[in-house]
């Protein structure tokens, strides 16, 4: 059985709960605080170098880390990972966009406000944030005003990606009520019959 | 033939073009000016509504962006990217890893020093770049120390993602002197003999 390491309420935690949920597969929850610094354990930065979360770890002990590389290691055979190479290299755009031009903004923004409760020093960077993320979203509303989901009309890891944070971005101070097209795509997502809440 | 819209002093645009080199495939390069806005035109917008470099165009039109995902398009099959699930995904988890932790601070502080020449309104963020930068390079160090590419004894589009910007690392203001397994690593790369250089 997965043995995952995570916080449940990080959206790149959450990617790997949601994915294993939808591919029906069982596994272990380990519980992991970023705040009380249990990352920079030993024990942990043996899993993960890098000292982020999530980490899985196979039945062997072998550890994979980066939320977005689990989700093509869970996904890959399934349906939830187009085989097709450009639509494959399509599903990797999109989570390549989302760590780069979406999760800086939108997460942080939220981790500020959330886990920080806004100090007074991080208000500026809040502020970037902001105007950052609505770019971001300003380029998936206009690829889901084509499609039903970020690849054509399947749903697929990219989605989990950007449903990931995007779900919650209310908690990071953005009001997303102006892209009908997130919205409706966030309501297609959530309706799928597997589909598990993040704090669920 | 393929069409490249790029920068070639842009690691991100490097990655493209050393991949094609490492391949052997031709290729057509479109130089792209971020400096003058020319990422933000109508026209490159219809490439990739990001408004980034480097994009991939195929033979019908169809634009391939994010430089990691066009590494995986063009490598699919080759040596250069591993098939066994695991170690696939292991390229994946250096790639966003390059993405998330190495990239904003080492290419940001590149970009600051060469593209900007250091406004001192950029100073403050320059030196978050350099400690988080550094915490990157210990994280390569520690796995090159322990096999000879980032993924086992096989050169892979995940070296190719990190050294990207890391061979220019010095132009960022960074000394990597103290990293012997990253130096050895580098020379490796650079030994291919279908190597390019970035400016070459």
């Amino acid at each position: 059985m997965y043995k995952v390491y995570g916080d449940v309420i990080s959206g790149n935690c959450y990617k790997v709960k949601l994915a294993l949920h939808l591919l029906d597969k069982p596994y272990e929850w380990l519980p992991i605080d970023i705040l009380k610094g249990e990352t920079q354990s030993e024990e942990f930065l043996a899993k993960n170098p890098n000292g982020k979360i999530p980490v899985l770890e196979l039945e062997d002990g072998t550890t994979l880390w980066e939320s977005n590389a689990i989700l093509n290691y869970l996904a890959d055979g399934s349906d939830l990972l187009l085989s097709e190479p450009r639509l494959r290299t399509q599903v990797l755009q999109w989570q390549f966009f989302e760590q780069y031009s979406h999760e800086p903004y939108v997460a942080v923004a939220r981790f500020i406000k959330l886990y920080q409760g806004m100090p007074a020093e991080r208000q500026e960077e809040f502020e970037l944030c902001q105007v950052r993320g609505h770019k971001a979203f300003k380029v998936m509303e206009q690829q889901l005003k084509r499609t039903p989901y970020l690849v054509g009309d399947q749903y697929s890891i990219a989605d989990i990606a950007l449903y990931a944070y995007t779900h919650v971005a209310d908690e990071g101070g953005f009001d997303i009520s102006g892209y009908p097209a997130i919205n409706e795509w966030l309501a297609r997502v959530a309706s799928h019959p597997r589909h598990v809440t993040m704090r669920g």
